[in-house]
């Protein structure tokens, strides 16, 4: 059967990327959908539009708003949920040690496992020793991963993919683009865009 | 059948509203609810956070997006889709004929038909002549509507709303308001809203 490829982008930060992460693969395997785990960082994106904290810290309504529709959202998958204590969570080190995992098999059960630490258990994801322990987890070197993670060459690419990001619109966390440019943004957008990346189209869009 | 209840409180400026205001009866009554009609103001609410403009004007590539998802998911649900040349539309007399029809048989299909000349359309809502066409097209004695519209008691009215609104910590629109408080925004979370209303719960919030 032919593979498609849909692009994940997600900033490890963000709870409604969590339901996402939790649930990609299982959904993109009915479509035939290959996943590219793609971490980068909003945090300059909302700063280029004048915002320098999350929105649910900046719009006090839509804040309290959002962590009971994550609550409900979870209770709907049967996902644990948590809120850690101090949010948004600083992402830079996670990322950091997601795009220097590269390879897809590490990335995508790296993001998963942080993500359940962060969303389900309340974690701090910029402590050490969570990364360690999610990477030990998963049988990675985690001191070696960490330590190569702050090399030049993953910080020149964290540049270059939030660059990309900003560059093709991305103007939130999680995105989901396909192929040929199609965007879909937030969790509740996840099965159209797989749809879509399979070559289904809605109602009279065909 | 024990008939439940559900709050719709839409500005009329709004196109997501407009999806959720041409399903939101039909989903209803396959659960046995009511809804009530109820259109506001936007505006003061974002200008409390500072917003003087849609969300989808002061963030280009959200709003660029937002057009783009409209499109798809206007196909997805069978409906036109046509945006207004001048967006956001201005909704104050809109909102004022809405509040002195008062009568929810006919606040309702008012909202449809306008909603559907604007976004399904692309007419504009603050001409005199399309609210006329539009309140003519329902058999109601438009000149004497608009005219009564503009009473103090509908102006009052439609204050007491929207601080309503702001009180109950509406931010967005469309928002679904359960008799037990439930917020739900957006459409969607239309389906969710109304399972809600009728005493559904997700997963273990049983």
């Amino acid at each position: 059967m032919h593979r498609h490829q849909l692009d994940f982008w997600y900033d490890f930060a963000s709870p409604y990327a969590y339901l996402a992460a939790m649930r990609i693969e299982a959904l993109a395997e009915t479509h035939a959908v290959d996943i590219r785990w793609r971490p980068f960082l909003l945090g300059p994106i909302f700063a280029a539009q004048g915002w320098t904290d999350s929105p649910f810290n900046l719009f006090p309504a839509k804040g309290r708003y959002h962590w009971r529709d994550l609550a409900r959202q979870s209770a709907k998958y049967g996902l644990p949920f948590k809120a850690p204590a101090n949010f948004p969570p600083n992402s830079l080190a996670a990322v950091r040690i997601g795009l220097h995992l590269r390879d897809n098999d590490q990335v995508g059960p790296f993001s998963r496992a942080l993500f359940a630490a962060t969303f389900g258990e309340g974690r701090t994801m910029s402590d050490a020793d969570v990364l360690a322990s999610v990477l030990t987890g998963l049988g990675i070197d985690a001191g070696r991963a960490i330590a190569e993670s702050q090399s030049p060459g993953v910080k020149a690419r964290l540049r270059a993919e939030t660059e990309e990001a900003r560059s093709r619109g991305l103007f939130g966390s999680p995105t989901f683009l396909t192929g040929d440019g199609e965007l879909f943004w937030g969790n509740d957008r996840l099965e159209e865009a797989i749809a879509w990346a399979a070559g289904e189209r809605p109602g009279d869009m065909r």
